[in-house]
């Protein structure tokens, strides 16, 4: 198979577009995606996007946004796996270019979650979940999370308090990202004492939705030079693996197996292992997702998750830096496009592109994209080029 | 890249399934093909599906089925294309084992349209069409298709009953197929008398919607004589196209450029020509639809479809035998799942399992899933392996 490399980034500002429409979006992100490489054209477009049925009454996104974007005729297709959509649609992408199917794919995570025409957020998001065992039962994402909170407080004697530098973090990088939704800083007192969602999630411990669209351009290694400058970056791993969707079904609620899966798929196709990782964009979408990502994906013993947080080492820099634009947290979760955000910001810091949130020297960062409690995970090993 | 075989297949009934639920009628077709072709285990599970959120709340279809079919942990996401949907899936599923990303995977169409939980199904089919500019005005799914027809009929100057042999050909077809939802003949003068839906498309020009799930397992050419008792049959061709969603939008209506475009791929592809194909399942989602596909497919001249189905040429006895276990119109079309039984039903036939609707000696079928009105559209050409 071909190595595989990206060879434009593109992304709107995550918030409330009251004056973008779904296709907007994703046209903004593509197109500038497209220019970033240097591109007019491309052989195919896979877009990750969860909730455009239930939310705006549109499916069929492939074609509709090729369409917009200039792109009528080509392959296109949406590819969904919930809140790990955007990162599962560039796996079809890889795929589609390793594989030698096509030459050049463009991959768009798009989301719009403002504005809903059918179904409400919450109704949609927990769809993630198992419609017949959980959702059917009153549990919405949030309650799901907060019942895996919960029971990692009492397995391992944490307390709330302790998640707070996941929370802290996030938003003190996000004050550097013009594209975050939420870029003011949160204290821990602030943590502590906000406002419950689902006992023990509280509102700063829960990532903001919003709407927002990402997309990178992918082609052959080989060609990569010729475009985007000399700026490409190189994917070293793609893998994804599954677990049960329903959280009552996994042999051990807070070890994430498919992450654990997925990860280490990853370091073995990369040949590295989680030491060499300069930076980690985990799918925080809840401070709990946090720890138990750090720790499935070798980056802390189980049990110990929040005490990376805690001892600073998640801070840009510390020994793994995580969500260094801000991550679901404070750049925002619009929920499909979350894996496209994640690998764009990757590739921003490979780059050398962070502004004044880069990571000195990064030359190996991850993406992890996970759908639903952790049903679905996405990894992806990205490398400066030289 | 290397060609790709499909070892093994697996389908439901179509019907309305009131004590099956999604994930049991996806199961019941994936263990079926697993178990036609004689595996254990598979790489990954590629699921189409359109309306699973919409229509049952509850989408990440790809880590629910592969955890309910014994595979938890494999590669698993859902890939939509509206009523695409399942040969969109296939496409991935192709790419996968044609580009050495996987060995063996699974590809499942699944949709369950009864006992929704969320949006009526008439409101979700227009997830197809544009929702900004068609849906909003309150055009449904059957009046963009009535649009079509009406304008085909003053175009060409046919009248209403000239489609009625599309009808007719698909009951007599379902007869002769268990696994089909209307297994009872129509006549002309039934077509002609059936109640209104939005004219001019009355109830029989109407494919029956329903629940169901067929599936099919892939894997390289090269070892597909090992498994499935050596009645593999081969993918010659696969190739997708895209146009506007929105019908206004398109610069010939009546000229599906989409369905041209995948059809003209796939004949290069497989190095063959129109007049090679043995039988064609074509996307007859309404007759109009029939008579628009066999003439951008290549079998009539603009504005001649529906004379190839009044001369009886798209009979089993016919020059281009077309939906030979009834089509949409009479099999039924689970919308998401329809791509697979229309490639379930090729290889019955090139197997010669095709029982009372066998077409002899069938040696290359052609199996086309449209999106929309046209604005994606998949065309596959199999062929029986020797």
């Amino acid at each position: 198979m071909r190595d595989v490399s990206i060879i434009g980034i593109g992304q709107t500002a995550v918030g409330e577009h009251w004056d973008r429409s779904l296709r907007h979006l994703a046209g903004d992100a593509v197109l500038a995606a497209m220019k970033d490489a240097g591109i007019e054209m491309a052989d195919a477009l896979y877009v990750g996007n969860m909730l455009s049925g239930p939310l705006t009454g549109q499916e069929h996104l492939g074609a509709l946004v090729a369409d917009f974007v200039g792109l009528r005729g080509i392959e296109a297709v949406k590819v969904e796996a919930a809140c790990g959509s955007g990162a599962a649609a560039l796996r079809m992408g890889y795929a589609a270019v390793a594989g030698g199917l096509h030459d050049f794919v463009i991959v768009c995570g798009v989301e719009k979650m403002t504005d809903m025409v059918h179904d409400e957020t919450t109704t949609g998001l927990v769809m993630a979940a198992d419609a017949d065992y959980e959702s059917v039962h009153g549990l919405t994402f949030v309650s799901i999370n907060a019942l895996l909170m919960r029971r990692y407080m009492y397995e391992h004697n944490v307390k709330h308090q302790d998640f707070a530098h996941f929370s802290v973090t996030a938003h003190q990088n996000a004050m550097g990202n013009p594209n975050a939704m939420y870029r003011s800083p949160v204290t821990v007192e602030q943590f502590c004492q906000a406002r419950m969602i689902a006992d023990p999630i509280n509102l700063l411990d829960s990532s903001g939705i919003g709407d927002g669209a990402a997309a990178v351009v992918l082609c052959p290694r080989n060609m990569a030079r010729e475009y985007g400058d000399g700026r490409a970056v190189r994917i070293r791993a793609s893998s994804m693996a599954t677990d049960s969707v329903a959280l009552h079904d996994r042999h051990d609620p807070l070890w994430l197996s498919a992450v654990e899966a997925s990860a280490v798929k990853a370091y073995q196709q990369a040949g590295v292992s989680p030491h060499d990782i300069d930076l980690f964009e985990l799918h925080d979408a809840f401070t709990i997702m946090s720890a138990l990502s750090l720790e499935a994906s070798g980056f802390a013993e189980r049990g110990k998750g929040v005490w990376l947080a805690q001892s600073g080492e998640i801070s840009r820099e510390g020994r793994i830096p995580i969500c260094t634009m801000g991550g679901l947290k404070a750049r925002g979760h619009p929920v499909g496009a979350t894996g496209i955000y994640q690998v764009v910001e990757v590739a921003q810091q490979l780059r050398g592109e962070a502004g004044p949130n880069q990571i000195p020297n990064a030359r190996l960062g991850m993406a992890q994209n996970i759908g639903g409690s952790g049903a679905t995970a996405i990894t992806h090993i990205l490398e400066a080029q030289d």
